[in-house]
């Protein structure tokens, strides 16, 4: 008896296009990611992967990579479950800022600090401000967030995990996580183990599903899973390292 | 203190454009009616009305529009609630038949009350044909369908009306049903306690959010609801008695 789950980075955003640092903003897929997303849906289908329930944060990107995939994939029907718990890691005040412009303005130390730390949040972001969610209604009820590390995605998305995902996973539900960069990374990083550090060098390509066949304890029973498209994974994982550059 | 309810009728689709009966067939949105889902989100900006929850049908037609719509109206990431419950009328055995050719086939009378009595069904499909969902995961644990006429519809409807929408719209919620002319018929026959006869002249134009205020005992305040582009719906409507011909 094994679970299956599947993890589904959204497809490049209008930000991502720009190099600008998005993480809460809520801005749509380029065309160039509405395409990865619907080709994310054929993979599943071409591989016999059949979601039976999808879990996605509360950002369109990520919400929009799950319609289109699961429309791709005949998919489309199945319960939809949300939560701000998958959202993408809050980059605090550079949300809205140019990649490249921060990288040159506090040089490659501090940005990489920013970027790839555990537990070294960026400076949070002045309430009341353009790029800032405190007062968007969909997160009534969560507590206000200024800034996040990776530590602390990781900290606010297993809750989620275990009261959510799992309990699908344990009905034998095909389990589709469909979300970004860094909470699925945070959710990779449990699975796998991966230490604070090693965590750092862990990239994940944007619309190409990762499959995790999970043993009756949830570990996986092919270390990091298995990408429905591994060629294209590797050389997604190589330009998502360049990013700023 | 009043309760909030959004009716949204699907905009056109591929099987529409080309005047074949549809029901339970999951045909997809045409370019015109992806078009009508943007405005219907549009509409509800326009109109401040802003949607809680959304319940749909398990047809594609239905599920998009409540995407598009909901996405264009920036409530992409509210709950999702679906159910076969709030699927179109299913057409029998003229699933997939030109309305036309019907037409000329039978004549007049016989087509007629097949698409407008109140409670006699077109013929039953045969099971295992192209155009019948019997095998269909989608609808695993579901009562197999093979024809319904409009009081069937409200027979399966209503069940899901009390036990899942009644219940959001006492909690407060404003709440959006995305869905077929002829479920939303059902919902509107039970609503404003429309006779079996009366039903028969009344049709939902597709992508105009049609808006109940509800009394305490879910009575509308004003009878039939209020469409947010009134014009429009009244041009729709005329439209609609016309089809087939």
């Amino acid at each position: 008896m094994t679970y299956k789950l599947v993890l589904l980075r959204h497809g490049e955003s209008e930000w991502n296009a720009k190099n600008l640092f998005t993480g809460w903003v809520d801005v749509p897929l380029s065309e160039k990611g509405t395409e990865e997303a619907k080709r994310g849906g054929t993979l599943l289908t071409e591989a016999g992967v059949t979601p039976d329930v999808v879990h996605t944060s509360l950002l369109r990107r990520a919400i929009t990579t799950a319609n289109l995939a699961l429309d791709a994939a005949d998919r489309h029907w199945i319960p939809v479950k949300r939560s701000w718990r998958l959202n993408e890691r809050h980059y605090g005040a550079l949300q809205g800022k140019n990649k490249k412009e921060t990288l040159a303005e506090f040089g490659e130390e501090q940005f990489m600090t920013w970027r790839r730390s555990y537990d070294v949040p960026p400076p949070e972001i002045e309430l009341g401000s353009e790029y800032s969610q405190d007062a968007d209604p969909r997160y009534e009820g969560a507590p206000v967030v200024r800034t996040e590390a990776l530590k602390n995605v990781l900290d606010r998305a297993l809750p989620y995990w275990e009261s959510e995902i799992v309990p699908d996973l344990k009905a034998g539900r095909t389990v589709l996580v469909a979300a970004h960069g860094n909470s699925l990374r945070a959710l990779v990083k449990h699975l796998d183990g991966v230490s604070d550090e090693a965590i750092a060098g862990l990239n994940i390509p944007t619309g190409i599903p990762l499959v995790y066949d999970l043993d009756e304890s949830l570990n996986p029973v092919t270390p990091g899973g298995l990408y429905l498209d591994p060629e294209a994974a590797k050389d997604a994982i190589a330009a998502v390292a360049n990013q700023g550059r």
